[in-house]
């Protein structure tokens, strides 16, 4: 089975971040069926308020990649003193922890090299979470599609202290929002089966906290901790 | 091909947001199937700070579904004038400004009947547009999930106005906000392709304003005004 025929369910249950990228382009097919399926999500009232800048290998686009990967790196020095990555069983070098380090140090080392940066960008309009409706599950159709393509990507904040550099380079109107930062390419590694906590923490049926008996994960699922990995 | 084979990139371009449903409750399996598809979404640093209440048939799920009943209905008028909705092409029968309102009027008409109605509920963490990146990518896989296996819903936010009603009737935590409302049902009418405007001026390269070259939209694609249909 070639992985664009993967089922919707297949395809969302292993779609996990990928963050290490072959050095291999995006064939302009392809990531025009990645744009295609991302614009395809809903926005409020179908405003379509929704704006996909991609970062390919344009001269402004080398010069964003750069202002990211800066600000990457910055943002992945300070988390990992935050979160302790060095720590605990972060010392030992099989350790998911160690693994999970390794693997976003990579990450911001080589985003320079990310083949497609795409920054999703929205326009303010209630100016809070409810704007997110309108962009971010255009964000998961976007990455699914790139799953089902034989990509992978990310959803990331850390563009966030560069924003006002990004914006006057990339010429983004007042009015629109950086949602995003969502690096694609060709995986290192594999995509694999998604880990969350157990159901009966998440899903609730007619009251919070009151786990809704019918939602049951299936049989040989893993689980994983919420949040950073701890000590 | 059963609709659960639906391949990725079919299931994302034939997700319209569904209104109108059959009388038949969501059996288990499939409304666990939704739900675990729900929580496979990305949430910041993999916190997994959402959570998903469920509304079906329970004592507090009849009262909070007649709170939003109401709350859709006044929505909804206040809505159909905002925008129009009885005038211009509004006033032929057969335009497509009348068929919406008549498939919105159905759907408020109708809400306490919804077979299910989930609540996805997120953690106020920065407080902005930033938390539903923690909250619309599982949304979207809900409502992806959901067409795959033959239901339909669509992202709301009618639940508003009354709120803290439902927060108080649900014992929903201070520090989690709601961050829409989905119905979801068995589908009176059909799915079809997703339709928006053209990639051209949603998908920009190296430069806000600059369309992207190679994104094309697929050969026959149909294209649709943005917002709400007008006179």
């Amino acid at each position: 089975m070639s992985s664009s025929d993967l089922s919707i369910l297949q395809g969302i249950a292993t779609t996990r971040a990928i963050r290490r990228y072959r050095d291999e382009p995006i064939p302009a097919d392809d990531l025009s069926k990645i744009l295609f399926s991302a614009s395809r999500a809903p926005t409020g009232s179908n405003r379509q308020n929704f704006r996909f800048l991609c970062l390919v290998d344009g001269p402004r686009s080398e010069r964003a990649k750069a202002i990211l990967g800066q600000s990457f790196r910055s943002g992945w020095a300070a988390k990992q003193r935050s979160d302790g990555y060095g720590k605990g069983s972060g010392e030992r070098d099989e350790s998911p922890k160690a693994r999970l380090a390794r693997s976003i140090q990579f990450f911001v080392d080589n985003f320079e090299k990310t083949p497609v940066v795409v920054l999703p960008l929205v326009l303010e309009r209630h100016g809070g979470l409810v704007d997110g409706a309108s962009i971010y599950p255009a964000c998961q159709n976007l990455l699914l599609a790139a799953r089902a393509l034989g990509y992978g990507g990310v959803l990331t904040g850390w563009h966030r202290p560069v924003e006002s550099e990004l914006r006057a380079l990339l010429e983004i109107p007042d009015d629109y929002v950086i949602a995003a930062t969502i690096p694609l390419g060709k995986p290192l590694g594999n995509h694999g089966p998604v880990r969350r906590r157990p159901l009966a923490e998440l899903v609730f049926e007619d009251c919070w906290g009151h786990p809704a008996e019918w939602a049951t994960d299936p049989a040989g699922t893993e689980f994983t901790q919420a949040g950073p990995p701890q000590a």
